[in-house]
């Protein structure tokens, strides 16, 4: 059985919104922030600590398989029991659209959002330069996102495909922890609209954040409280 | 024809190397940095100005492919060029160590030493909580990677594999801008010593750049000059 290790209010959402749009069959074990990271069960699942963390008994039952990595697990999953759905193969004529999209989710925008996260906690005066950096990546992420999709329903293209999965969460979730105001970013609104409209990611929010309001519309949600008290 | 546009002394490598494995033909572009980051005839290629990009009119030679982002261009490739070598298929039993390796690569790893390059720029008290962190993390993500070399030979595992070639820079090139002393650290030198004799590594870096002595060592090389002179 694959069981889905997920973190309260984290990135983690896309592993169980991919098991909800594959429609396979998966254990849910939900984790809550201790106070604002992973607590120490789910960290002492992986090297690193993180989310999200899956373990993978089908194939191997004595040898149960444990696997951190967002991209990677999706990919896992994809492939080991989704029969290879929402994935654009070579052949298509946006592939590259998709291995871009797919991939720049983890490097350039979640990146320049951890970084801002990071640095935000130190408080930098606006014109400092390193502040002044950030906010133009972040910006730059986000206008080069919102063109993509004024142009396309989805990120690869027509299809709906892994490559949203991996990157909704950074401007909806990740807006817990980090202020982005969508106003007039209205290709990214009306994306967000789209997917807050498919059944099986209501059914991934309802199932993994039972208290938690999808931030899809542009006003920025409340900090998650306990990064709040060390940033604001 | 496939172009690989590569910025001196830069994660770009990659993308060379690959080329040199697969033995595919190319044709390389060198840009030298400016003084620091990308030159404006580099920056115009793609909206988020980086390095790697390749441009390729092999299949729509009237509508040439500009593509960024490593991961995305390692993948598009090795599949539309490289008939899936240095790839493992899901079928094999390290499927999952590829995967992590492959997309950690960018995340964990380097993802850590751009935080740290980017705070390096405030010049922090080695107490300040946000240094602490960044110091832990590059630790953390510098023990994972060596637990794994000291138990394979390739990070895949028996195989040479593309996560290899995503990974090196992070421990070579990329400490011409992030100071790593690697004494201690076994397993990632000795899988450095077996990258090096690689003759497909030897010539992308003679190609690529052709003035720099690959960072194969502990002992870390003098800091890239435009960098060095904003952060020492």
């Amino acid at each position: 059985m694959l069981t889905v290790h997920h973190l309260e209010c984290s990135q983690s959402e896309r592993i169980v919104w991919l098991c909800e749009e594959l429609g396979i069959p998966y254990n849910l074990k939900r984790y809550n922030r201790s106070p604002l990271f992973a607590p120490p069960e789910m960290k002492a699942l992986t090297p690193m600590g993180g989310a999200p963390v899956i373990t993978d008994s089908t194939f191997d039952p004595s040898h149960p398989l444990t696997m951190g990595e967002s991209a990677a697990i999706v990919e896992y999953i994809i492939h080991k029991h989704g029969g290879g759905r929402l994935v654009l193969p070579p052949s298509h004529k946006n592939y590259s659209d998709y291995l871009y999209w797919f991939h720049q989710s983890n490097t350039n925008l979640q990146g320049a959002i951890f970084r801002a996260m990071l640095v935000g906690q130190l408080k930098l005066a606006p014109e400092n330069p390193v502040q002044k950096a950030i906010d133009a990546k972040v910006k730059a992420v986000l206008d080069t996102l919102n063109g993509r999709l004024n142009q396309v329903t989805w990120l690869a293209g027509d299809e709906f495909t892994a490559a949203d999965i991996m990157t909704v969460t950074s401007v909806t979730t990740m807006r817990l922890y980090y202020s982005i105001d969508l106003t007039g970013y209205k290709g990214i609104l009306s994306w967000l609209q789209r997917v807050g409209k498919r059944p099986a990611y209501k059914s991934a929010m309802q199932k993994g954040d039972p208290g938690m309001v999808p931030c899809l519309g542009a006003a920025p949600p409340d900090l998650f409280p306990a990064w709040a008290a060390i940033v604001q």
